[in-house]
């Protein structure tokens, strides 16, 4: 059943060979029509180049729209671009306003209390949170794309900036100085989104590796949950470190005298409330608007609780003062020229791209579940551009996060204006309702973030992470340790580092594979995923799975030798005809430099002292046209290179028998 | 005449389908066996792991001599192992042994005159040279397994080092301190050699890429040729900068007073001589001999000529004083801790890595000629122990020199006893005859030099470098000019920086191509390759060529909505039947992580959205068993993985068929 049609292909597939001889020997025995192994059209240098450069930086093809478009409709769609609200804004309507007035309510409400909290994590007064809900936002609906994201101050940034500044001035000491450079690295922040954006270099963010980012995720959360036990087991002597073991000295010495017992019931009981409107609302999405409410009506019910019962006299801490009024100006408090301005670069770049990286990925996931498209490099611009702004009006970096951006999507928002809804309310708080903050206890605040940030351990992510490929678990793990026993600093170097390292590995030892032939079929497939192959007598068919770079070329070499090396060990002891020919499937082989054909002129040379032909298989257009550029197909000869692997197969075995 | 084979053979490969429905329907037309795409035998992490960290740093299986041997056995063969001399001692004669004296003698009369040179450019006195002569080739011999490296200074090793050194410490008012901190960063040069062998990082060096090192060379060659003019011109004042702009200034602005003509007579008159030898010797073999000696026979000339004219009186700089004596021993002058131990070790580092990478370069290259097997990280344990054991003996870094390599080789030597041979005459040249060198003119030296260096000039290579690859060319000449008009140092920064850059780019934004169909046979190609190629209407194939990783994943899945985009926005003008199934060929897709799969996960929620179809073909085995492992081949559907191309074509167009 499986030979004749292996004879009868075979004579369809001989017809591949790019050998004029054997067409001609063949062709009055064959049907179908002969191909050569195609060259693809020449491109000139500048050709090449340009479309490079466009592939690279423009792969999305921005300037389409302006093509064949008069100069004034250039100006307003370059307009619409640069704010998209002028786009959208235009087919805006009273449906989509309730939809969105409601999840501004809503999201509003949710970021009130974390942002307060959140400022404490960046080691500023607790207004700070709030003006950074503020101006971003605003800034944001004008130039930004996503309609889901919700802007403003998030737990892992805040924690991480906190951390670096506290590393270079003294926030309690030298608040004024602490200040400045938190604006500082605000608009550097900023700088560095707007530039990435504008430069176009956005894809840059795709270097941390998904498995790098919720293994910090997870570390961030777990570390920013351990500094919430100082406020909520009202502990008043707390370490500076973020490691898990400096703070569980600084949890568990002060036991028992050290922990306030009034503020760990508050706390206890409204953590429990926290997570029991969570749980519900997962378990039934009817009850979301639940989750959304919790934190303010902890907020109120504590806050009147302590007041009603004077617990701040029994050591209950209290935020006891917000500053009333809106963002101040700030401008005159960023470092423009001294020895603060390279710290506030540097911290600015580091919290600038992690901002970035959340933001971009609460943007893509809405964006696709929406299936609207986002253009990442716009989005940075906006971003940026916000930063910028709320650097010059007392905001703390700002981002896009994860749980309000869920609030968000869940309350029905339709655009940007949720937003602005939101922003209009904080506004009014900050005007108006900050001094009735005066009795709320840390404890809540604490509750509300170790809540909130628990939604950033994505343990299914890491399990499938584990399932998926190894590497990246360790990669993965390697940041959840290094953020939780070493620092965030530390995390995000191994995170780096980790991605990295993957990317090289790959490109130095890549994967090889000896073929096989299905029988019945001419199509050669990988002798180990598919064990029913047979090897073809006295031809080895060797794979190269990636493009034959300077990284890996002596590899990629001598691991053909050894193949044969072993292969020929192995026919030895069975008394088996040695291996004639080496066939090298390029199908895999998308490019390939000079190193690379030095490697293939090594290869062929070696081969050629022990009496082995080689052939190559289905080369690809660029290497097609760089084996011709550096003349190495005539140094194999044209007539050793095959359009498939079968045809060579057939030619060569064919040839070796003629030769006996 | 293509049709009728089409239809024959499509029966064939729908064969190939894994769907059982399909199977069931048409097993009564079809003669062949069902292939499923396979699954690879499942391997347990340790395995994978183990396997992983085999291929990596074990590739060559260096302990496969040790496996079923005797403990004594295998204690002689771990000797050998380490000092191969052992080995291939037992089998020399004395043939071997006249090639070999033949070959030492030659070289040591090329290495004493270019050792003098070199030193300088290390800014060291000129017995620094001849001592790191001596006692690394020794160590070598007894370690290597290159059997025509010849070992010792070379021009451009000590141009980086010189170059470094004086950054930190002024060689000419800080004599005893520069030393130290020479052989300082000799020891940690060899300490880096050695580790990287012994840690099996000996791929780390395939970094730098080819075309980083020829325009690094060429760029060092012209660097050091115009630092000669010097001495070649007999200038007083010259600047310590090595940038052309700087040097021209310094040879320029002293003419033609500054200039000293009898200096510049002898040096033209010699280098024409050396010149000429070396072209004589590239035009016909039988010259070689001619080129080995001349640079002796130039020396000897040249100093008994100054000696009895007395030039030295006419401002012709001489040699004066080497001293007498073989190699002190220098470990007390090595830094083991104060502030030059980090400068050393810096130095040390870089000088050791490009030390290592000419020296593997050369190695390899006569490896190849006389096909012998050479061990990488073998050869930079010898290599790290012989500038370890150099720095303690009053050596700086010695590394194989193309120029006395090539010679050694040409004079037909045989095994490392001609690097003993020549380590003896260096030996008792230190002995006895240094004093002869006092009347030496400068000159005659930078003539030598100027010869030497510029052989490593490679236009050839450049302009194949060219040829072949446009971004490789860049590297080359970025690194080429960075070396000739800023430094050293940044020609390698630019060097390092564009080698991964090359890297980094390829893995973020990898090529997709249209694949179509060639008439009368089941093969898909590209159809920029194949320009014969067909399209088959209602479905686009599109090929993904290279494994999907965090860093292109989005990119791989927009840029496949782009084609899809580009494709219906065709058909719609031409009015055709818009594209139905789109089916990605992932032959060349040779591995994929958890980015990745989300991917293709949101590719089929938006194909979905589309009314589109998703087919996968030819998926590898460990891309499938990620698909298996991340559940992804229940989401997308087992019937929509295909073996081939062919295949999916054949059962999507069927079905589409019978939804009309």
């Amino acid at each position: 059943m499986g030979h004749p049609v292996v004879a009868n292909e075979a004579e369809n597939w001989e017809a591949d060979t790019i050998s004029h001889h054997a067409s001609e020997k063949q062709s009055d025995k064959t049907p179908s029509t002969y191909y050569k192994v195609g060259f693809p059209p020449r491109k000139t240098f500048l050709k090449e180049f340009a479309d490079g450069l466009k592939e690279t930086f423009f792969a999305d093809d921005p300037l389409k729209p302006y093509k064949d478009q008069p100069g004034s409709r250039r100006f307003i769609l370059g307009l619409q671009f640069l704010f998209p609200i002028l786009d959208w804004g235009r087919k805006y309507n009273l449906n989509k306003f309730k939809g969105d007035v409601i999840a501004g309510f809503t999201i509003a409400s949710l970021c009130i209390p974390q942002d307060i909290g959140y400022a404490k994590l960046a080691n500023l007064e607790p207004q700070y949170g709030l003006y950074s809900s503020f101006v971003p936002p605003l800034i944001y609906a004008l130039m930004g794309s996503s309609r889901d994201i919700a802007i403003g101050p998030v737990a892992v940034v805040s924690l991480l900036m906190g951390s670096l500044l506290q590393n270079e001035i003294d926030p309690i000491n030298n608040g004024e100085e602490y200040l400045g450079l938190a604006f500082t690295a605000t608009f550097f922040a900023g700088i560095t989104q707007a530039l990435l954006g504008f430069l176009r270099l956005g894809f840059l963010i795709d270097f941390l590796s998904h498995a790098a980012i919720v293994g910090f995720m997870g570390g961030a959360a777990i570390t920013i949950g351990l500094q919430q036990l100082k406020g909520f087991l009202g502990i008043e002597k707390f370490t500076k470190q973020t490691d898990i073991i400096s703070v569980m000295k600084s949890v568990l010495s002060p036991f028992p005298h050290g922990w306030n017992w009034p503020t760990i019931l508050i706390g206890v009981i409204f953590l429990v409330f926290l997570l029991v409107a969570k749980y519900m609302a997962k378990k039934n999405k009817k009850f979301f608007w639940l989750q959304a409410i919790a934190p303010l009506v902890s907020v109120i019910l504590a806050t009147f609780f302590v007041y009603i019962t004077h617990a701040d006299r029994h050591g209950v801490k209290i935020v006891k003062h917000i500053k009333k009024g809106i963002n101040p100006p700030s401008f005159e408090l960023i470092h423009f020229s001294g020895p603060l301005l390279g710290k506030g670069v540097k911290i600015g770049i580091i919290t600038g791209i992690i901002a970035l990286t959340e933001a971009v990925a609460i943007g893509r996931t809405f964006a696709d579940m929406k299936d609207y498209q986002l253009d990442g490099n716009k989005e940075m611009v906006a971003l940026g551009t916000m930063n910028v702004v709320g650097s010059m009006t007392s905001c703390y970096v700002a981002t896009g996060s994860f749980s309000r951006s869920a609030v968000n999507y869940m309350s029905g928002c339709q655009t940007l204006v949720s937003n602005i809804v939101m922003s209009i309310v904080v506004f009014f708080t900050l005007l108006l309702i900050t001094p009735l903050f005066k009795y709320t206890p840390n404890a809540i605040l604490s509750s509300i973030i170790i809540s909130a940030v628990l939604g950033l351990i994505d343990y299914e992510a890491a399990f499938l992470i584990w399932k998926v490929d190894k590497f990246d678990f360790i990669a993965c793990l390697g940041t959840f340790l290094g953020v939780v026993f070493a620092s965030v600093e530390m995390g995000l170097l191994i995170a780096v580092s980790l991605s990295f390292a993957k990317i090289l590995l790959r490109v130095t030892r890549p994967r090889t594979a000896i073929l096989g032939h299905l029988p019945g079929t001419t199509i050669y497939r990988n002798i180990e995923q598919y064990p029913d192959s047979n090897r073809v007598p006295g031809i080895l068919v060797v794979r190269v799975d990636s493009a034959i770079y300077f990284t890996n070329s002596n590899y990629v070499k001598e691991r053909i030798l050894r193949w044969l090396a072993n292969e020929e060990e192995n026919l030895k002891e069975k008394d088996l005809p040695t291996i004639e020919v080496l066939i090298v499937d390029m199908s895999p082989v998308t490019d390939i430099d000079t190193s690379g054909i030095h490697a293939l002129e090594d290869l062929l040379k070696s081969l050629q002292k022990k009496e082995v032909q080689l052939a190559l298989a289905n080369p690809g257009p660029v290497v097609m046209e760089k084996l011709h550029a550096s003349e190495f197909v005539e140094t194999i000869g044209i007539d050793k290179i095959f359009l498939t692997v079968g045809s060579a197969v057939i030619k060569c075995s064919h040839k070796s028998n003629e030769d006996v």
